[in-house]
């Protein structure tokens, strides 16, 4: 049985496996001295742009809250959706390791406006009062919506004229910039992004994310942030080998668009149910649904998936690298089952 | 070319490799809700005791600073030896995380003793005085000693007669219980550890560490201080696998003998050399040595090794278990070679 | 010209500065061993319970955040009212003192109920989300009104039944004793509170709160808290001396019943004038009203006060110990001016 | 009976008390934004330099470590003496508040030189290692000896070559100022000082310390850091007019002078008594010296005072403004007379 619960339900995608066998070979320097480290170097400057500082961390929440670290002092806070993982999913980290406070507004599809951002500048020089600095986005959002380039523009602009950062919660980002059929630089530097978490585990590695800075000045003093701040692999090259892997010849273009074309077909197939309804654009490779009640106990035993909103069953099946469209079918055929044994 | 510089120097044991790969089947629950953790924590308690309580992390330096989460308050401090990864090798991480002092002290070969600690309980219960809780030591050392399971009972029944928590960064722990030729509870649990870092990535893992609490109420609430500490892998059954390969079939105990026998063909290779004089006794992996400044630069570029000390010329060869008998002789041969050259 | 803007607007009470001086005299043990300190001691025991410990300390900010500190490990949040101090005046010293996340809710008239405290209680034992564990509550609120006894027992009741331990944030907390007409211990011990903010500052002192532990064993460690959070003064008797002159011969009572009884003087005059709108009960000594833009810059010029929120144009006017009647009369009579003129 | 403990053990000098009821009119802004406030800018701007940016905290602790923040990122330390304030008596506030390791030195009478400070230059740009970043030195010292001048510009020469930021506690600054017979610029911004701790409250106040900037940029959002630190006082005026009390009329060099005449009347007694050795240079208000095991307790009976040293049997006798020469003859006294009760 496969899940629908997470991107990390699965395992390690073959070529990533490959990757790290193909890396382990001979004696190297550990800690990001080794040849491997130096082509990731290259080729996250091959797509990000000719600047840009990239760091590998173990897990996205050390993406997330390291990368914030120097954009901000602790007296400094951060503006976020209601559904960024940073306010609700990595248990109090940012608070703990920023010190910092987070400014958590409602955001319709999981998505921030100027509109929304605006209502946090407000006591800006009071002493008594934490300082917006950086605005933060997930794109996909938590939601699996995408960000339109002109709405990347906008939010980059408004932070630009009030002096704040802009951070991209990318752990998935390779979904959004198949679905923007865009370049990883259009939808991240040209978008006036500053600071970028980048995703590999959801996309089928082996614990590896990386923390990418736009601006090089931002990323001075960084290496000794992520020592201290627990980050830093001794055995560097097996995820810079991962994520040199995924990067260089299209192969997170391929995951991308397959997990999506899945979510796709995923939603065509629940819109055939009346008793169940699609809640957000499926943009990536989430599908958000309400669904009766009667229905989730028996599916998840067939089907591991979590609840998204218990309050209106809301739920959430995401695709991953190794579903198949048969995967999806047998899925649809065991929902139509279970609701007609709702109904019987 | 081989180098001498760490542990970290070799890539993933095959072992190892293997144990990821045969994890890389179907989909499971992520962050530890997984059969390979389970397993992995069964055998835990077969070698450690069955109350123990057994969480993965990323790397040594988390392993550390998290497990002493749970015994300190941010007024109370760590005493441990100037020479552990605590005190120098991990960019203040201790003091960020845990808002701790280090009572730092002189140790020779990297040992701690009841009379080295006695001399920080001082100021007990004053108000103004960071108030030492935790006796942390490195078993074996930072220098390749390793304690005798009297020292540690020795320290063990001082550090409880004085109220301290008795801590052990066991990075390459399994070198020591081979070299005691001893139980793992041997060397912790029955030695009085309350808790331990269990080091699987100088092993041979792939960037796989554990945090051993013996006593459960320390281990309450740790599984949010990981997650909140950055620390939760979401693939977790990787780890899992890897550290239940290395525990169940005495393949830790192969790898611990075969650097140990290593390092003592290295140590009488260099006996041989008049100049050369080794600094402590070579009871794991590490072979310390005080050389000739002129022959250090010649043989770094052959062999890749770290200066320990750039005062007295102190030097530090590590056997990794890539390294075979033909290596280290290899490595003895050059020795001779550039030793020979500094004199002509 | 006086003000309205602040507790803080006015100096210290002529009792008060009477009773530094009266302390000022001769050597005395510092840091809180001194005679005055005992006597604090001995009077916060009678009135609010034998078992209290209580723990001087700077300013309000301190009293808040280091009276939480023992409640709390930082993988765990207070859930508190969107107007509180806590969350919008302290420049996010909660979260970078204490690492944890504020849970903030909307709250009518600054109060909270059980029922709005519930929606926060989801998630519990998830490791990926911070977990509730204290409701800190305002008394009386930053809007001025007072919770009734019954309120606070439905509180403290729901907070017990769901493990969280119940904050009193009391910087006015006489006002609301006063208000209320019962015992300290009635509103705090006995109305189930765990930990007490005892403001002394806003009710005419010189610089001195207190935090009131009403269970031994959460005080057990606060010296060392209060010392290293930097909040341990060495002349410590002049807080004590001044805070047992507040306490011993009803003081507070006089200073309470005082303001109370002017800001209904004001609230009463300004009922007179269609244009300005009350908006919560006036309980304490505050009064907040919404008034005409136009009128706020010219009335401040003359008296100065706050506005508390600059959408709808609500001000807030404090009473403070040194207004007199007259003070009043003088505020309202300027008040018609104003409106006078505006209208002309 | 006076004691010889401490420069808290005595109360409010008369003139701060003075300035404290002047200060008692009327009503004025808060947190710092009153006239006092703004008089006390000015003064401290004459004193130290035009530039000079001065920040009113509550205490000795807060002006230290707060002080230290803007010079330093967490993964920075601090070189300082071990016999320093900020290593030994603040309960581990530097480490909990800044993240940050100390490297903690010996000192020979509390100084700190080039060449010890050196020592810990190593392992600059290595990722692992706490990097330092700030030279920290007591003015005058904690063992009551005083920098030249030229011992000043040493240090602050070593520092500025190293990058290292040059602060000073100068808790007792006044008695160094008046010892070197120079102006408090002198020995502070001309002598390459970044910030100072200057002390109030051992020269007399109620609760007052102040953190001074030489360089603006590094106070540019410290009354941020000041307000989050839970140091920024509601009621502002009173510490403002107490420091310019102490700054206007050489009330310092008064102050400064009456106890540094005092300790060396002790001095002088002392050398009468072969049995007693001073240990330290009586350059300031302290007298440091090594008495007979058989004297500590009935002395301390009859005159309070600290060891400072229980291996050495060394005590501490601090002078305080409001002793007299009589106090220092009277101690004098005792001490002959417990003397030969020892000897009898």
């Amino acid at each position: 049985m496969k899940f629908f619960a997470s991107d990390n339900s699965s395992g390690i995608h073959p070529q990533f496996l490959a990757a790290i066998a193909d890396a382990n070979t001979g004696h190297a320097q550990s800690y990001g001295m080794d040849p491997w480290t130096g082509r990731f170097d290259e080729i996250v400057r091959d797509l990000f742009g000719a600047s840009t500082e990239a760091f590998l961390v173990f897990n996205g929440t050390a993406a997330n809250v390291l990368g914030l670290s120097p954009l901000l002092k602790s007296f400094e806070g951060v503006i976020c959706a209601d559904s960024s993982h940073l306010a609700v999913d990595e248990c109090g980290a940012p608070e703990r390791w920023l010190g910092s406070k987070l400014f958590v507004s409602p955001a319709r599809d999981g998505k921030l406006t100027a509109g929304i951002v605006k209502k946090h500048l407000v006591r800006l020089g009071d002493q008594h009062h934490s300082q917006p600095r950086v605005l933060s986005i997930t794109q996909p959002t938590e939601l699996g919506t995408v960000y339109t380039l002109e709405e990347l523009r906008d939010l980059s602009d408004f932070a630009r004229r009030n002096r704040l950062f802009f951070h991209m919660d990318g752990a998935r980002l390779a979904n959004a910039v198949s679905f923007l059929d865009c370049s990883f630089a259009a939808t991240t530097l040209e978008a006036g992004v500053d600071v970028l978490s980048l995703g590999g585990t959801k996309n089928g590695m082996l614990g590896a994310e990386a923390v990418l800075f736009f601006k090089p000045q931002l990323a001075s003093g960084f290496k000794f942030i992520r020592k201290q701040g627990m980050q830093l692999a001794s055995k560097h090259r097996f995820a810079a080998a991962q994520f040199t892997r995924y990067l260089e010849n299209g192969l997170w273009r391929k995951i991308a668009t397959h997990v999506h074309q899945l979510a796709k077909r995923l939603e065509a197939g629940l819109a055939e149910f009346p008793e169940i309804e699609t809640v957000a654009p499926v943009e990536s490779n989430a599908v958000f649904a309400r669904v009766p009640k009667a229905l989730i106990n028996p599916l998840r035993e067939r089907f591991f998936f979590y609840v998204w909103d218990e309050f209106d069953w809301t739920v959430r099946f995401m695709v991953t690298w190794d579903h198949t469209a048969e995967d999806i079918d047998a899925f649809l055929c065991a929902i139509r089952e279970e609701l007609g044994n709702i109904k019987a």
